[in-house]
């Protein structure tokens, strides 16, 4: 099937938020999704951006039986690793379940490794739920390592209750 | 004992330099290392800057034995929830040994907290090694949750040489 990858721009945002919520069904953790497309275009292409995004889109032709042509997205930002250096975050790679198996996937994986090769990055990292079989078998015939199997790395979070009342612990700085 | 956290300066990369080989010692993963305290002043305080860091710095009459009054950081970048949107992401927190048990960690991280806040981040994001069961302890009692445990979230990590080959595989965007 004919697509295009491309870097997304703000006219784009209701389509991503559209993929966000497909995808956290998917996930089964829809319930955590708390944002809205206006977010999404004040935080990626604002003054100040905080994440930039690639999208999958096929011909008018080929669009979805409620006329979408953006089918998939990846959003990335770049991170930093005090022993390695330069890293490009993959934060999330979706393709809606018909445009499968056709390589769109990889297009935009492909994509993220390009765009952090050409900026210096020695890694793309990445995180995905333990029971993704199909992804993380996916992920790993590209050559992922999945390092919390492999070294014990475990994902921390602090939300943002919690962070409130350590920020107002802080030092002056 | 007093001590003050300020923002690092490209002046601080040779002191974080051996901070950083410090840490990945007790981590028991030194072999990892591949960087220098030049890299880090570029791609830290230069033109485009991949991270930023604090430092915790104690006076004169308190350095160590080898003359070091820079006995902590912590290094952070903003990240994205495509979920609940910005993020701040501590991706180190150490402080040498002696220097422990004094509150130098935690106004650290109560700093890196408050940038999130004054950033409208709405979470703070990093990963612990799963044996490093204090400093787990720590982050709890500080209201992290360990996501990995609870949702089953994986760390994945593709290196320099797959990479490439995604790179090269990519397609025009």
């Amino acid at each position: 099937m004919k697509y295009t990858i491309r870097h997304a721009g703000p006219q784009d945002c209701r389509e991503i938020m559209r993929l966000i919520v497909e995808l956290s069904v998917y996930e089964k953790l829809e319930e955590q999704v708390n944002i809205t497309h206006k977010e999404l275009e004040v935080d990626g292409f604002g003054e100040n951006p905080f994440f930039k995004c690639l999208v999958a889109e096929v011909p008018e032709d080929k669009r979805t039986k409620e006329g979408h042509t953006v089918v998939g997205y990846s959003m990335y930002y770049f991170a930093y690793s005090p022993w390695k250096g330069r890293s490009i975050c993959m934060e999330v790679l979706y393709v809606m379940p018909d445009f499968r198996g056709q390589g769109i996937g990889k297009a935009l994986m492909c994509g993220i490794a390009k765009i952090g090769w050409d900026n210096k990055c020695t890694r793309l990292q990445f995180v995905v739920l333990d029971w993704n079989k199909p992804s993380i078998d996916f992920y790993k015939s590209h050559g992922a390592q999945n390092v919390t199997e492999k070294e014990g790395w475990q994902e921390m979070r602090i939300d943002d209750n919690a962070m409130e009342k350590l920020a107002q612990m802080a030092p002056k700085i």
